[in-house]
Order: structure tokens, then sequence, then C-alpha cells
């Protein structure tokens, strides 16, 4: 008999030889149908390998990270069968899963494969799925494993097994395919009941360029039809909220080759748009205690040396700046801490005077090489709302909380509230991983733990993910798509205190070391905007809109009418401005709306009488004819209910 | 006979030999007297040099900056002469006029000179300057020059005259004295009236720190001793008001050796001074049409190749910054046009949508010698109020005109009414010189006459100061302790638009290049801030002094009340603090003093029962007691008086 730990701490007992499916029955039969794939200890294995020693196993279902992993493998088995069925002489390379599906790098000897093929592919892959087939892991000796693809003519597995070591080689069949694979499946085909390929790419084998080149097929595959169906209507809607178009198309960042790849130029409405956002957490931030302060974008290599970011950063990051004379070296900033410690060392402080909470919105520079640059979201230079708190160990609580109450408030306004968090403590069998006094960490990961609770936050607590250097809380967004972001993170730091010799004057008149807090509720402008654009579409609430509404005139003759309005407008602080080409109302309209603009306020014969204007909103209610006061109210009204002081 | 063309064009005839002298007293005896020296075609002479040909003669008073260099280089010599007869054995070098004064680099044998030596030093050389010596130039053959200095054991007047061609080396002799000079002296040591030796330090012969370290003399001197006097007092003055010293004590920025020399780090009150001067300007700008962006800080090495700011800057300024894989270079960003030009290229233009205003707080980096760098003035980064106008010629002037009242305005609100403008144009005789047709160049010079005569200005004309890519205009202001300094160029470019091969298209449906107008009232926020520190010697306008008013509780028992008047001042967005310390009034207010705070709020026994504040200004009118109304009021109408609406 073996004994078997469960995920709930309960040990149950079975006979040697028991597979994890096995296990999943003698739980339920309900259970078992839904479990898919199995971790026993550290190790991924099937649901049908057979368990001899004791040890602890988890059952996955396809709701979880590592089910999904198994199915979408399992699902590069098959549409492989299907490519070999339907390509004769193509080579299979590798077939692993991806964070949504899965990809095959495969060799076709001739021709290529073009979209018009998925269906083929797709159709060929679900019959040898409805076959429910099982997947049977076996063992192969290296010379027998190399024999059978010396055979196939396939070079690429011969290489594969060259590198792996004999007795640790596995090929998996399936029907009548047979793959070199490292395990980790479903029962059978059989669960597989959705597949769509989903494009083509070239890759080189290996990753490198100097190899050949082999075509990457990617594809997704669902237990279910209409989970596929919701899937593609989601990626629709994610394309059509891509913030690289909705950026282009509402003129509010670019990119030039001639700057450099990953380096935002701020068009005229973008810009405004930060500077909104920028104000508007200025002022929250003062309210809070905060002071600003600008500093430098490189700083001295020594500087880094100092905070150790030139540890982290110096060789995959921008290099050092050197200087005519060849004597200085300045680097970039990836990171304004450093700069901060230097201003709080500007003189000497007294427990009086603390906290101090210095903010900048600074611009930092990391390399990304070039083909992870996407967008907004992963840039080589980006601005964070970044701020640094040095406080006493006593004010350490208190300022937690207030940081969770501005980052509350500041994604409140922007209509994120659907968010949980995440506590990340130390490895309390691990303590020399971590530097800081003991009863330092103590008394911070409760006062982060206690701040949660007090706030109301859904949160997690996660043992051994805290930095070496101090604890931290992060907020994670569910997005309008159901995708999750990290924002917000909260850091202790008791590290570049300790390395830049920050101190205080404590009331027994001795030098004490002062806590850090590092804060950046958006993180980066850049990233925000872009998730801010995917979460609202472009839709932004109304008081951050570029354009709050058009004044559309429905013939020449009522243009000056459609000045009047916007005049007063303007003078209401409402931005707004006036479509007055020789176009049917119609049109502009249509314009209007895909260029998200909240308020059409159409002025024809009518509304020049009675000195109105007819407002129609965005996506189609009519308000009706009502005056520029009353509009105006409306905003303010509206803004007002969205946007609550701090 | 030769004739002789005198600057207001007449031309005179003289007998050969003629000197200045004899010409200016053909002119007028009391002329004569004033003047000091001449220059002769493009030569500096003495007034005592014979002229033997035609050519032009400019005579040089002190009030010219020639005579002021012939006055203070001369009064070197004089010094000279002191001290070798007050230092036996003393070797000589070099002795020029500077800026404000002269110097003179000596070798002592032993002993050094401190400041308890210069009343000897000035003592001996006004008695002889008494004895009204003659400055008297002669040639001398570098043999008999050699022979000279080696006899003397000079062996640093040696090495000069060994780089020097025989039969162009003169000697001046005056009294017992002679020195190697090629000349440019006044008449004779009498017109010296007052010396002052102004301090000592080392320097290295010829710059060099592996040659020997020599005694550098700095010292001033003038015709009458109420000018020394004056002098002294504006030194005296500027000391007070160097803003390195104001920084610091008002706590508006600092330097950190960690971050690095010439960058500084904006404290609290300095980002918050920052920032108000920034919302000043944005605000007008907005007013006025411009448009902000914002744009990295560096870009790929070929975008400064393209707009040419590389072969400006590249050798001398910060070194290409390379990537890992090192198949990349980008520089820190010395200028944003660039940037600008590549926002400006993002979509096509249609004569529509000119002009284009960009303006962006854009910070530049560009390296300066270590020795270079003082204070905000001279920094290795700043941060520009840059714009750039992109107009078509049409619109040249009325964009031009624009700028002007945008920057009499800017200039007018921080209390600079002392200007004068210089229109820059290129040289007719050199038109090779300049990119651009001619025609264009005709309208744009033209132009900015026409608008600087229209808007007032007070305005000369410098024939070819124009840069070879378009003429400009310079703003030349006089602060408080009477110095000039350049602020708010205009500057017009046919060269940048070329480069990036910018185009609208007009209403010929033909594309056509757009003229860029560069313009940046404040010119670097660094430099402006210390000229307005050094201008207001910290008390800046109300509207933009950090901390307007303080608070001042007579004792213990009014601290409530004064943190209600405080309350109640900061709802008026007043920014006001409090000195709540045990400490006397007299000493709260001479802090507060110090501190240049404009209104010290003083709150007892009295004002608490009658709820009003005693009101004190800076510098000390008593404003009686007032209600916090009443103060807010004051506060206002005295912004309201200096900062107009735009």
């Amino acid at each position: 008999m073996i004994k078997i730990t469960l995920p709930d701490g309960s040990v149950r007992e079975f006979e040697k030889g028991i597979t994890p499916m096995g296990v999943a029955k003698s739980i339920s039969e309900g259970f078992a149908r839904n479990v898919i794939s199995a971790k026993f200890n550290t190790q991924t294995i099937e649901s049908s390998t057979p368990l001899h020693t004791n040890g602890s196993l988890v059952l996955f279902t396809w709701k979880d990270k590592e089910g999904k992993t198994a199915f979408w493998h399992s699902t590069s088995h098959i549409v492989a069968q299907a490519i070999e069925e339907l390509y004769p002489g193509v080579k299979l390379t590798i077939g692993p899963a991806i964070d949504n599906g899965f990809y095959y790098d495969v060799d076709l000897p001739d021709g290529t494969i073009s979209e018009k093929d998925f269906p083929t592919i797709e159709k060929k892959a679900l019959e040898i799925a409805r076959g429910k087939h099982d997947f049977k892991m076996k063992s192969v000796t290296k010379e027998d494993a190399l024999k059978f693809y010396k055979k196939e003519g396939n070079e690429y597995k011969v290489e594969l097994i060259e590198n792996l070591e004999d007795g640790t080689i596995t090929f998996c069949d399936h029907d009548t395919f047979t793959d070199l694979c490292r395990g980790g499946h479903i029962p059978n085909t059989g669960i597989v009941k959705a597949i769509k390929i989903l494009s083509v790419a070239g890759a080189y084998w290996r990753g490198d360029e100097n190899k050949p080149q082999l075509t990457r097929i990617y594809g997704i595959s669902f237990p279910k039809q209409k989970e596929l169906t919701a899937y593609l209507a989601l990626v629709e809607e994610a394309k059509k909220r891509d913030h690289r178009k909705l950026g282009k198309e509402l003129e509010l960042f670019t990119f030039s080759q001639k700057v450099g790849q990953g380096l935002p130029l701020w068009l005229p409405k973008g810009a405004a748009l930060r500077e909104r956002l920028e104000q508007f957490l200025k002022k929250a931030q003062k309210k809070a205690g905060y002071e600003m302060v600008v500093t430098p974008h490189i700083g001295q290599k020594e500087l880094y040396v100092t905070s150790g970011h030139y540890a982290k950063y110096g060789e995959d990051s921008f290099q050092p700046i050197k200087t005519p004379k060849m004597d200085e070296e300045f680097l970039l900033k990836p990171m304004n801490c450093p700069h901060h410690c230097e201003v709080y060392n500007f003189k000497p402080h007294s427990y009086k005077d603390l906290p101090k909470r210095f903010a900048e919105f600074g611009t930092v520079y990391r390399y990304e090489q070039s083909g992870e640059l996407h967008g907004l979201t992963r840039v080589r230079g980006f601005t964070q709302d970044d701020a640094h708190i040095f406080c006493t160990s006593d004010q350490l609580a208190d300022e937690f909380k207030n940081v969770i109450d501005l980052t509350l408030y500041v994604l409140g306004s922007l209509g994120f509230d659907n968010f949980t968090a995440q506590v990340s403590v130390r490895d309390l069998n691990n303590p020399d991983k971590y530097i800081g006094e003991s009863e330092n960490w103590d008394k911070a990961e409760s006062a982060i733990i206690n701040a949660a609770k007090e706030k109301g936050l859904d949160y997690i607590i996660e043992s051994g993910e805290a930095a070496f250097y101090g604890p931290k809380l992060d907020f994670m967004i569910k997005d309008a798509l159901g995708r999750s972001w990290q924002l917000g993170t909260i850091q202790v730091d008791y590290n570049l205190p300790e390395r830049f010799d920050l101190s205080y004057k404590g009331s027994d008149n001795e030098l004490h070391r002062p806590i850090m807090i590092h804060r950046a509720p958006f993180g980066s402008m850049e990233r925000f905007i872009a998730l801010l654009l995917e979460h609202t579409g472009g839709n932004f609430p109304l008081w951050l809109i570029p354009e709050q509404a058009i004044v559309l005139p429905v013939s020449e003759k009522h243009e000056k009418y459609a000045e009047k309005v916007l005049k007063s407008l303007e003078n209401s602080e409402i931005r707004a401005l006036i479509d007055n080409r020789n176009e049917t109302v119609g049109k502009k309209i249509r314009e209007a709306e895909l260029n998200k603009i909240p308020f059409m306020l159409i002025v024809g014969e009518n509304d020049e009488k009675a000195n109105t204007i007819s407002v129609r909103r965005h996506g189609g209610d009519d308000l009706g004819a009502i005056t520029t006061e009353q509009f105006t109210d409306l905003v303010t009204k509206e803004i007002n209910s969205t946007l609550k002081s701090f």
C-alpha cells in the first residue's frame, strides 16, 4: 500500500500501481469525469500513470491552468497527426502548449499552409479526436528512439534525442500516431470537442536564424464548441479594442522608425489625456501629503552600483553613456528610487520630518529586444507615476493604509472595480534569503495584511513571493475582456535605505534607518493608458476623454449659431469641437461615433430659434433639445458621479 | 595724405603718420580726452600708433567693450610691475583682460600671495599709475626678445617667444617696466584711478596639469574711484543673490555627487515652483493655439544624423548609447526639434491644418566639461519650454507677431520689463552661406522686422548674424543688477523641414514645404529660474513664490486659532504655513524674513478676540489687523496686478 496526500491535506491509502484517475474515482465518479491531468510531488504526469511510492497528488480539470496546458499540448499531437496524414513527408519538430492554445513547428517538404487550408486541418483533427484514442506513454531506449526517427528521415527529432540522456526518453502514442514526448496529456482524444487553427508563421529551428525555417502552426482547442465560439468572439473584440489600433485612430500616440522602436511619441490628444491623468493624480497626491520632485533621466554608473540596479539591469539594458574625455560613465535611469534616496539625503532629517513622501512622474528607460516590444504595453521608455515614502517603523501601517486608499480612489475613478489583492510575504523556512531584521518583517507583514483586511480587500497571501528586500501588495485588475493585469504595487523596502545610508534622528537623539515604500497606482502611464484603451474600447470616462462633445450644424446656415454654442461650451471648460464640413448630418454622426465622442450636439432650424441643442449620446440615445446650460450641468453631474473627490 | 573713414561713414584726409589720438583731436579736444583705444580696419591698435595707409578707424572710450578691454589689459601691466617690485625674482607669464577685469599668471619663487597682501599690491600699483607713464610699443627681433628673457631667467616668456614668428614680436614699455605684448593699451597709466585685486587662484601653465602651477591674480580697475565702489557693491549684492546660495537656503534644488555634476535634483519647493511656471506657460500657450506633445529623451543616432545635430553635438557631447546586441545606437537628445518633426510627419497635412504648434517641456542633455558647470546656468541636463510652429510662408508674419506677444506677456508677468531685441538677418554679400530661397528670406526678414516694429520693441538689426538656416529675433533682458541675459529666441528654420522632408498639400493640390519656427520664452527652466532668483533676490512674484504667508502665533495659547487661520487660507488656495515653535515672535519674524516669505501673519490675544490677523510685509511694512477675507482679497489683487490674463 502507498499513502497519497491530497491538496486538502488528507492522506489516503491505495494499492501500489493506482493511477491518478483511480484516485479521482475513489473521490467521486463525477469528479473523475472532469480530471484530465495530474501532478505527483513536483512532476507533471498522465492521469493514467501508475503510482508506486508515497507522495502528494494534485488532480487537474479544464478549469486549472495545468489542465489547460495538458489539453492544448495533447491537441498539438492530434493536429500533428492530421498534418502528417494531409501532408505526407512532413517532418515534425516540437509542439508545446502556450498561454492561449498551442503551436506545432513543422518542416513542409513542398508547398505551404495558408489560411484556406485551416478548415481541412481542423476537420481532419476533429475526426481523429472523435476516435477517443487513449494517450499512452512508453519508455524507449536512446538507440531505439534514434533508429525510429532516422528511419523516418526526421533530422530534427534525431537532434533532440541526441541531446537526451538514455533512460529518460519517452514516446507518446495515440491512434496510429507516435511522437517523442516528455508527457503531460489528457486521458484520450475524445475530450477535445472543438479545434481552431488560428494562424501560421515562420519560425527558425531552435530560434536560430542560421538554421532551417519551419512553419509554425498556431491553434487552440476546447472541451465544448460554445467555449470556442465565446473565445473567438473575445479575440475579435480584443482586436477591435487593440490599443495600437485605437491609439492610431484616435490620434493619441505614434511611433517613428527614425526616433526608434518602443519609444512612443505622444500626439496632442494623447499628451493632453496624459496631462489630465497626471493632474488628477497630482491633486489626490497633494491631499495625501505627497511632495513632487524632479530628477534627471541619467545618473552616474556608481549611483546604480550603489543601488544594486546596475547588477540587475546593467548588462541586459541600455549600455553606459561615455563622455568625450571617457572618464565618466552615466546610465539612463531604469528606476527613480536611487534619485529619490539622494533627494532624501539632501539634508539631515529628524523623526519630526517623517514621513517624507516624494513623488515624480519619472520617465525611465529599459532595453527590450525589438521582438518583445508591443505597442504601449512593452516599450523601451515609460513614465512611472512613482513615489517613495520614507517613514519610521511605527508609521508603516498607517502609510500602507493611506496608499491603499489612494490606489482604490485612483482605480475607482477610472472604472476599474473588479480586482483582487495579493500579499507577498517571506518564506519563513528560508530566513537567510531576506535582508532586514526579522522583527521588522513581522511588523511590516502584519501591517500589510491588517491594512488589506481593514480596507476590505479581497486578498490572498503568497508565502515566499516577497522580494528579498521586503514584503509587498499587488492589485490584480480584471478588465472588460476578463483579462487580468497587475497594477498598483505597494512595496516595502529595507534594502535601499541601507545602501544609501539613509537616516533620521529619533526622539532618543540617536540615528535610525527609515523604511522606504515604493508605490505607483498606474504603474506606467504608457501601459495604463493602453489598458484603459482596451478596457473602455476608447470610450474613456467623460472627465478624461479628449473631446467631450462635437457640435454638428445641420447645414451651412447654422454655422454661426454652432460657433456660438462652441464658445459657450469652451467657457464652461467643456472640451468640444465643431464639424463644419459640407456633409450630411448622418455622415457627421457616423464619424463622431467612430471617434468615440460622447455627445453629439446637433443644431438646426428649431434649435437656433429656441436657443437649444439637440443632444445625442455616443451609441445612439437621444436626449432631446436642451439649452447649453442644461447640457453643461449634465456633463458636470456625470463627471462628479465617477470622479469623486479624494 | 591718407584717407580715414570714420564709423559714421565720413571720410577725412590726414597726413601720413597721424595717430588715432590725432584724429580724435581733429574731431574735438573733449572727445579726445576720453579716447583710450582704437581699431584700424580689423586690427586693435594703440591710440598712439601712427597710421600710414587709407582705412577705417574706430575710436573707443571707457564706455565701449573694446575700451574696457584695453583699460584692463593695461592695468595688468601696471599690476605686473607692482608685483615685480614687491616680489623680486617673480616670473611673469601672461596677463589678459577678461569679461570683468583682468588677471596675471605669475610664478612666485618663494612664498605665496594671500588676501592680506592685496592692499600692498593695490597701493604700489596705484603709485605707478599716478606716474602717468605712457605705454610705448616697440618691435623686437626674435633674437633680442629671447636674449632679454633668457637673461631674466623667465622660461615661460622664452617658450612663448619661441612659438612666435620673427618680425611680429613686440614689447610694451611703461615706466621701468617691459613686457612681451601684442598691444592694445590705453595712452598712459594715469587714466587708471582705481585698482582692486579681487582674488588669487592656482592655474597651470598653459592650462596643462602636467606643467608647473602658477598663481593667478585677478583684479579690476576703473577710471574713477566711485565706479569701483559701485562695482564692489554690485558684486556684494550679486553674491547675496547667487542662485546657488539662495537655491540651497530656500530648498529649491540640490546637486548630488552620486547622481552626477550638472544634473540638478529639484526639491519639493523648487519642483512646485517649476510646476507653477510650467502651468502658467501652458495656460498662455493653450490660448495661443499650441498643442502639447510628449517625446522620449533619446532617439536613434540616425535621427540626429538626419537632423544634423549629430554633426554639431556628436563628438563633444554624451556618447552614443549602445544596446546589449550592439546593433543599435541611441543618443540622449540635445534638442527636441527632430522629435517634433517626426510628430509632424505622423500623418499627411493639408494647408487647412496649418499652422501646427507643438509644445513640450522637453528635457535635453548636453555634455559640458565639469570645470564649466555653474549652478543652474550651466548644466548637463535642462528642460526647454520648447515649441515648434509649422506654417506656410504666408502665415509667418502673423505667427512671429503671436510669438512676440506671448514672450512679452511671459516676461512681463515675471517682472522683466527692461529689454531690447536683436534681429539677426543674413549677410547679403554672402548669399551662398544660407539655405532656403532668397525670396523666402526676404519675406521672413521683413516679417520679423515689421513684427518688432509693430510690437514697439526697442530693436537693432545685426547683419550677418542669422544662422545658416534662417533669421531670428533674440530678447536681451537686463536684470536688477544691470547684467544682460539672452532670453526668448525666436528662430526661423528652412533647414529641418528640408532634412525631414516635411510637406503639406496646398490649395493648388501640390505638395509644399512648411516653414518651422523654434521658440522658447524661458529658454531653459533651469537657467530661467537661476536668473529669476538673482533678479528678484529670491523675492519671487507673489503668484510664483513657494510660500506666500506664514502664520506666527504669539504664544502657545494661540496655536488653535493660528491653525484655524491656516485652514481658511488653504481653502482660499493661499500657500501658507505655520511656525508653532516655542520661540519669540521676534525670532520667528527674523527667520521668515530670511526665508523671503512675503506676508507674516501674527496672531495674538487681540487678533483672536477680533477674529483678525496682524499682517506684516516682508521688509517690514505693517499692514495692521485685518480679517483673513481681507487678506485673501489683498493677495488676489496683488497677483492680478502682476499676472495679467493673456
